[in-house]
Parts: C-alpha cells; structure tokens; sequence
C-alpha cells in the first residue's frame, strides 16, 4: 500500500512568500514549485531523462487530451500515466474542464456536468464531476484536481452562479474519490470579483483538502487584477497546505505569484515558446530567429547550467531554427524550463535566506527593462 | 599539431569481411562502423548526448548543405563542424557532389566543376574540386571526399566520360588540400559496368590515399547490380585501407556490404525512416502508426538496449505517433541508430569469432522473411 499522507511542511515565510515540501508518493515536491505540461503524455519535444535534468520535479498532464487520446482505459491498463509515459516523480493532472471550456468547439454546461464536441474527431462525450474522478483515478497522478467551471472573468452574474456550481461540484468529487493515494485539490472561482473569490476562498478552506487551487485566472484579465485577486485570497487559504495558482506562468508572474502566497505554479509556456524559438534570459525573452544572433558565441543564458547553455551557441541554435530542425525545440525546450525550475530554486533559498523581495525586485526590475527595448 | 596519421589497422577477417580500426583525430573507429547522417550540422532529432548513447562512432554531414546553411566560413569561424555541433568524435564530410546532383534544381556540368542553383533560394553557386576542398577544410572533418560526379548509373557512354573526369578531380583535389589533419579519401565510380568499376578502383587504389569510396550506388540500381559492383572492386582496392560504400543503407544492406569487403557505410535511413513512424526490428520493419500496436506492452525490439526500448512500450510510441508528438520522432530514431550501430558490433564479433557467414546468413534468412510477410 501506498503512503496515503500528502503532508506539506512549511520551512519559511518572508512576507506572503512560503518555502515548502509537499510529499507524494512519487516523491517531495520543494515548493514554490513550476510544473512544467505534459499536455498528451509528453512534455513536448523532451524525454523524461532530460526533463530530470532540468531540475524539473512534478509534471502536469491533461485529463481531456488523455481521456479522448489514447484513452484513461488504456493507460490504466499500462500502469498509470507515471508508468506509461515513464515520469517517476510527483504529477499532477487537471480535472479536463479547462480545456473543454477553451477547447471543445460545442459545449453545453448542466448542473450535473458538460457535454462537449471532441477537437479530435467532433464525436460528443460528458464529464460530470464523477466522471472527471474516475478518469483521474485511472490516470493514477498524485494530485487531482476538482472538476471545476471557467467562466469568462468580467461577467459577475455568471460568475456568482457558475461558483456556485463549481462549490457543489468540488462535493461530489470529494465524495466520488476512492483512491488514497492521490490528493485531491479543490478550485477558487470567482472571475475578477474579490466577492467571489472570498467566498470562494473560505469556502474551499472549510473542506479540508490537502490543497487549494486558485483557477480562473490568466485567462484575460490584467496582471493587477490578477494580483488583486491572488492578494483577495491569500489570507484566507489554510497556511499549512499548498496553494496551486493554475496555468501561469511567465517569469514574472511566477515572482509576483510567490509574492501573493503561491507554492505551484504550471504552464505551457517554455515549451510553447522553445517552438517559436523564443528564450528565457534574465533580462527577457530574446528570439533565436534574429539575425542578430547568426555569429553570437555565447550561449542563450551565461548563467544557466542547462545541457544547451553548457554547450551550444546562440550561433547554432540559431542556424537549426532557420533550417527547421527539430533540435531547435528539443534544444530551447531544455533551457526554457530549466530557466523557470532555477528561478523557484533562486526564489526558493531566497526566502530561507530573507533576501526574497530584494531578489524579486531586482529580477522584475532586470526582466521587465529587457521586455521595453523589445526583441 | 595534431596528429597526421590515419592509420588503420587491419584486425581479422573471414572471407571479403573484415574488422579492423580506423585512427582519427577525433578518436578511433571499430570497423565495420554505420555512420549516422547529421545533414545540415545535426542529426535529425537527437542530441549529441542521445547520439552518443546510441554508440555511434562516426558521423557524417553534407556539404552541400553547410556551404549553403549556415555557410562554411561561419562554422569555421566557430571552430569547425565538431565544436559548432558539439560532437567530440569522429566526422566525415562527403563533397557536396551528391547533393549538387540530386537537390539543385538546374546545374551545368563542365570539366572544371558544377554550376548550380540553391535549393533554398534560387542562387547560383559553383563547385569545383578546389573549393569542395576548401569548404571541406573549412568545416574540419576528420575524414574528407574528392569532389566527383554521380551520374544516371545504366548510361554506359555517360559513364565512361563522368568517371574520367572523377579521376581527374581526384587528382585536383589532392592538389588542393592543405590540412594534414585530414584524411582524403577518393571515389569509385562506374555506373553498373564492371569493366568501368574495375578501372575506377585500379586508378583510386593506386593514388595512395588513406581510404577509398565507393559511390554512384543505391541510386536506382537492383541489388544484385550493386553486389557485382562490389564483388568487382573488393579484390582491387587496398587491402590495409578503409573500404566506404557510400550512402548505403539498410539492415541487409549493411551485411551483405561487409560480405564484400566493406568497412564504413552511411545512411539517413535511421532518422528518416523514424520520421515515418518506422522501426528495425530482428525481424524487419514495423510501422507504429499501425492499430496492432496501440495495447502492446513490448518495446520496439525485446533485445535492444537503448534508451527507447529499455523504457517505453510500442503503446506509448504509437501514442505518441498518433499525437503527432516530437518526441516520437526522437524515441524512434534513438533505436534505429542503435539497431544498425549495434548490428556493426554484431557483424565486428562474428569476424572476430570466424562467424560472420552464419550470423548474416541468419540475419538475413529472419530479415528478409519478415518483409515478406509486410507490415
């Protein structure tokens, strides 16, 4: 038997910023923590031995990519998805409303779940609240997720009622769970709405879980109203239990997140960005595909310890992006999210160390005046 | 300095088939040896460190496409081809010939060299045996090609004119060539007429370079054409020199070249095959793409030792084909590399051991009969 206990030791705090372990049993999570996505059982362009190198600990993987392909049956039937796709540490999977809301071309939302168009072939299928558990379940992550609506963010109306069904939701999943070994995270909805997110907020508190989520954001709305809702929230969390804020993100948004309490963060971004050629520096993101790079000896980053930055050339990595080839993305993937595991790796000693604001402000003051000279 | 001498010492045989080792700069080769093709300064897919597990030797790229992309005098302003690629081992460019021949849309042909069109951009660029070794010697491979003509191999007046004037820009290019850090190996040519053959590897074979190659096969010819012209120049060519049949090939392509007194082969199949979903088994090639493969808990080939086979299923590979993931390309690639580099170590052995006939007359009985029964 599996160890059923997801406790998570809290070692600092420097203002809302928090140093932690999250156990698993696939192993600790050190947080705060960046998860890089592993959308259909791949984070793109890698393998799971140069994600380790990387640094990277827990991986996120998609429930509605895997249900409709291959199918939660049949990776169930290989072991689970750390088995199948040979991932041995900590995971992590959403609940698939995400994607259906942004992805699915048809949906229609009940009280009971959503029914939505498959991307892939247009063939209907529905997840209800047990349904999303029990595709979960057979996915076999360590931390699960709610299934959860995303409501656009500005419309209070809808927000108020689509919470509401979120809190009913999060019920029946707690209730639907069988499996011990899986943590299940509950969601804060409430759109750009400190109402809403309070009330979230508070009630998510009260069930007990052994994390909390916050969803619904960096989908559309400013980086101050995101902030002003990750500060809305941040009290009202337990203290002692990880906080998850869902789909961010940037460099920068990482820092202003730890800023406002978070401790796991995950995005699609270094690896989304790594195929458009784009890079992680400390001083912004630079593109590989400018001429301007064509005879530069350096690496992309002259402090980064990444297999790329250890041995090629802004100059090679350039001439792959311009002959198509796909090292480029293997290449850039590799940097861009070992940029991000060291950055909560600097941010982490930062706050053992009390140096977390002086570290933030000098990193956003750096970051932000690259991204103004623009690339 | 580096070291001048590329010696190659002739270690065992049985019958035509030898194993022996070629010195290097950059590091022995045990021959027989596959040489995986990294075309435009990358082999397509992997990493060096992924190449390097795969017990590759030496690799190959193309002039052709280096002068055009990113242009010699960069890499050469890089250090040469090793460090611009980060590949500490041993490399051979081929001449550019070939590809001159085969990509470029319009080209002239006069008795100082070839006018051609780029593939990329439509500009003219000339090649004569003087610059093809200049190029050469700007990227710095260990072992380096006369610049000749692969002609249409069934013309027999065509040939006879193509492959005096091969045998004069030999002559041109030892004349050119100035690094004494790199081996210059000279081309057989002849079509399919043995006659021609016969004349071509007298007139290589009494030149004196380090190596000899043998080109203008697997370009259209039946296999029993190429085993006659192989059959033709073995007993002609030196018998302490490196034998190169060039961009050949195929599992069974390998064993019966060795049969005829080969020693190095080239091939982009691996990779490209990879790029198709295909695989080498034992027993022939199997596509992933195929539903057969979809819940099956094997690797790609029971026996295999790399990286692929040791950790994912054919299941999770066909996945990933179906997703249309990156990753497939590079896991499949990984074994195919493995599979011809591991099939040379095979075949190294088996001379050692006075084996070889029954390990390739076993080969090639399992081979051929899977191919029979398709896939």
């Amino acid at each position: 038997m599996k160890n059923n206990t997801f406790s998570f030791d809290l070692l600092a705090e420097q203002g809302s910023a928090r140093a932690g372990i999250f156990y698993t049993p696939h192993g600790p999570i050190n947080t705060p923590v960046f998860a890089p996505v592993g959308t259909q059982a791949t984070v793109k362009a890698v393998t799971p031995a140069q994600l380790k190198e990387t640094g990277a600990s827990l991986i996120l993987s998609n429930t509605y990519h895997l249900y409709l392909r291959p199918g939660a049956d049949l990776v169930a039937e290989f072991g689970g998805l750390h088995e199948f796709m040979q991932w041995p540490g900590p995971m992590l999977t959403d609940s698939g409303g995400f994607q259906v809301f942004s992805l699915s071309g048809t949906r229609k939302v009940d009280e009971n779940g959503v029914t939505f168009k498959s991307h892939i072939d247009g063939s209907y299928h529905r997840f209800t609240p047990e349904s999303s558990i029990a595709v979960q379940e057979q996915l076999g992550a360590d931390i699960i997720m709610a299934f959860d609506e995303c409501a656009v963010p500005d419309d209070l109306s809808y927000n108020r009622k689509s919470m509401a069904r979120t809190h009913m939701w999060v019920e029946r999943c707690i209730k639907a769970k069988t499996r011990n070994d899986q943590a299940l995270f509950g969601i804060v909805q409430g759109g750009i709405f400190p109402e809403l997110r309070e009330e979230s907020a508070r009630f998510i508190a009260a069930l007990g879980l052994p994390g909390s989520a916050i969803g619904g954001l960096s989908v559309g709305e400013t980086k101050a109203q995101m902030h002003a809702m990750l500060e809305v929230v941040d009290p009202l969390l337990p203290r002692n239990k990880p906080r998850y804020l869902m789909g961010v993100g940037s460099p920068e948004d990482l820092v202003n997140g730890v800023k406002r309490g978070i401790d796991i963060f995950d995005c699609v971004l270094p690896t989304r960005l790594a195929r458009h050629q784009a890079a992680f520096t400390q001083t912004g993101r630079i593109n590989l595909m400018n001429s301007r790079y064509s005879r530069d000896h350096h690496p992309i980053d002259e402090k980064c310890q990444c297999y790329t930055c250890q041995n090629f050339t802004r100059a090679y990595l350039r001439h792959l992006v311009v002959a198509k080839e796909m090292l480029a993305s293997t290449l850039i993937s590799i940097h861009n999210i070992t940029f991000l595991v060291s950055l909560m790796a600097h941010i982490r000693q930062s706050i053992f160390d009390r140096t977390f604001d002086d570290f933030a402000e000098e990193f956003l003051q750096n970051y932000t005046a690259s991204k103004k000279t623009g690339d």
